[in-house]
Order: C-alpha cells, then sequence, then structure tokens
C-alpha cells in the first residue's frame, strides 16, 4: 500500500510517518520509484504501536526509538528484551539531592530489603519511586508512607496475574508486545481503576458503611466505623 | 521574606515563581514598595506543592491552577472540594470515534457495572480507561482484558487503606492536601512498585518458582508451575 493508504489504516497523519520514518522509528517501505514507496501489514502494525506508546502512554519519541530497538532486536531471548523494554519506558524523574532526596533513598532501599525482592540497581524505577518519596517529604506528607507495604503488596498481586497471562502466550514475538503494551497501559488502566474505587469508596461503598453529611463531610470517614 | 528567599526555600527558580504569580497559581506577596513584596511561610508551601504537581505529578499548568482553585476555594465542603480537585487531576486522553472505542466504552460501562460501583457519569477516569481499552482493541490485545477485575480488585484495597488513613487526620485542610498529593503521587509510587514486583516475579521470586534458562527464557513461565 502507498503510505496515504498506510495513514489511513493507522489513522497517523502523513507528515507524522514521515517523521517517524526520518527518526527511525518505522521502517522504510519497499521502494517502488525515486519518490514511493510501498508499505505492508507489519507498518500498519508498528504504526498502532508507536501510536499507543507516544500518544497514550505518554513515552517521549527518544523512549519509544529505545523501546522498539529493544523490543524488535534481533538474537535477544524475549526475556533479555522484555527486560530492556521495561527499563527503557521509564521515564526518568528529576534527581535533587537534598536531604529529602536522601531519606527518600534509604526508604527505597528499605522498602526493597524488608520486602526481599530482587531488584537490580539498574532499574529506574528505583529513581521513580524515590523521587516521589522525596517529594512526600519536602512536603511533609509522611504519614503516607505508611501506605508503601500495601502498595507494594496489591502491586505484586497485579504483576504475578500479569505474568501468569503472558506465559500463556506461545509466541515469543506477541508475548514480547504485550508485554510492553500492557506495561505502559497497566499503569493508566490502574491509574483509571483507582480512581473509581476512590470515588466508590469515598462517596458510595457498601450501604452500611455509605458516606452521608453526617461524617461532617470527610472522605473515608465511614472507613473509621 | 524576599522573592530571592522564597526561590531558595522553595527551591524553584525566580522567573518560574514570577510565572507562577502572572498565571494565578501563586497568590501575590504583601507589596513593600511598588518593585517588592514580602511572602510567607504559605507561599513556601504552596509553591512546593505547585513543584510537586508540576514537576513530579506531571500536571499542566492550566490542570494545577484547577487543582488548586478547588483546594483553597473558599465555602466548599472537603468532600466536595476533595471530589471536585480529584477530577481536575485526571489528564483528558484523546477522544477517537472508532469501532475500538465503542468497544471500549462498553467495556468501561460493562466493568462498573459488574463491580457494583458508584462512578459518576462526570469522573474524567471513565474516559482514561475507556481510552486504555480502545487502544487494546486497536492492537489486538484483547487477552489482557481478563485482568481488569484483577486490577479493580487490587485497586480497591489501595483506595480503601488510602482512605482509613486520611481519614485519622483531623485537620481538613490538612487532609484535603493530604488526599491530593497522595492521588498524584500514588500512581507513581504504584507504577514504581510494580515494576519492582515484575522484575522480581520474572526474575526473582521464590526459589522453588524462580525463573531460569530452562524456562526457555519467557518471563513469569515459572507461574505456570
Amino acid at each position: 500500500m502507498r503510505i496515504a493508504e498506510l495513514s489511513r489504516r493507522a489513522d497517523v497523519p502523513v507528515p507524522t510517518i514521515k517523521y517517524y520514518l526520518r527518526e527511525g522509528l518505522l521502517s522504510p517501505g519497499e521502494r517502488t520509484s525515486h519518490n514511493q514507496a510501498q508499505y505492508d501489514e507489519t507498518h500498519v502494525h508498528r504504526l498502532k504501536m508507536i501510536k499507543a506508546l507516544i500518544d497514550v502512554g505518554g513515552l517521549s519519541v527518544a523512549a519509544t526509538r529505545e523501546v522498539l530497538g529493544k523490543m524488535y532486536a534481533p538474537g535477544m531471548s524475549v526475556i533479555d528484551s522484555a527486560g530492556k523494554a521495561q527499563f527503557a519506558m521509564t521515564t526518568p524523574r528529576p534527581v535533587i539531592e537534598d536531604e529529602a532526596w536522601a531519606e527518600a533513598t534509604e526508604q527505597t532501599e528499605a522498602l526493597i530489603k524488608r520486602l526481599g525482592w530482587q531488584v537490580r540497581q539498574t532499574n529506574p524505577a528505583r529513581q521513580t519511586l524515590t523521587s516521589a518519596l522525596a517529594t512526600l517529604y519536602r512536603l511533609g506528607q509522611t504519614g503516607q508512607l505508611e501506605l508503601l507495604d500495601e502498595y507494594a503488596r496489591t502491586a505484586r498481586q497485579v504483576a504475578e496475574a500479569e505474568l501468569t497471562l503472558l506465559a500463556r502466550e506461545p509466541d515469543p514475538h506477541t508475548l514480547l508486545e504485550t508485554a510492553v503494551i500492557w506495561t505502559v497501559l497497566g499503569d493508566i488502566v490502574f491509574s483509571a481503576l483507582r480512581r473509581f474505587a476512590q470515588e466508590d469508596v469515598a462517596y458510595g461503598g457498601p450501604a452500611e458503611g455509605r458516606h452521608s453529611a453526617e461524617d461532617g463531610g470527610v472522605p473515608g470517614a465511614a472507613a473509621r466505623a
């Protein structure tokens, strides 16, 4: 198919496709004349992946290039590709070397040790967590740190369910794509469901614990009962 | 304190502070001469909140203005302020009215109904979830939809723990600030912990289920056992 058809099929404007071609996110089509090229289904699919990572996952063009590079790297095992793509998908957070950062680093280390999890030093999510915790320290919001272990416990339930499902996929290429897409979209899905749950717990919930004006207008007051 | 001192204390550059003042994110200091103003601790704290929402939470200046407006709106109950701030904190996702979007909308409605949760039609997280699910449909990644109920169940555990902790806070203003900050940072903390858990489940885990080269290099293969 020509680039116009590719654009229609993947719902990506032609100038954006040309940009992705220049940036090396999309492999070139088969040249049929000096200014025309033919594209196939692999291009449609790849464009949908790029669109998902950038538009929905919020990844930068550079991060997307890296993720795709790891995903389709020849001669790399599925597990290594998945691990490397995973790392590339984590947006780096600004490091501010203050007292709060030092305390947050300690908390991150202590949590991983307490959980007994194998988390490599190179896992960029360490920095993500430290950055979030440092912000809580700077704002004096340390009460919420009590929730860390509960968060970790539930995050592990989610990860186990995800990997159990992944392990059922026989095709390594599909497995890798699923792992990448679900890593990015899983964060968004979980965030949305957490917002739903917060609304339901604060304003709805089971009839006996339902929030009412008599609670003094405090969300979650019912949970005290 | 003068603006230079405010800048140092909150770790925000002076031009950025001036920008926030112009944009109405920060209330003006007390004018002491035609080109000087005095700031106090409330400005330091407010700047730290702005910084957290923008730099760590990734909110836009417009969204931050709206969240802060809801948070510090006079004459509004805590529960209404928290609800409104919550909604303002959800970044809108692009709506693409195709077949996948229609299917995803149905899935979102069906999930909420199945869970029996009270989620208002105006909750912007409905659109967030629909957008993520539509992307999965477009990529043919529908196998992962099986995980939705497990995600919802764990999201509710998290929300309950959060609201139980919040309900212990006696000061309504602190409670509101905590709710806002933790909503934004909670997503990031959970995402980081999910990455830790994925690494641990795929490469580590309990000794008997530990991943090894004999699994064929498939992450989570151990989970099948």
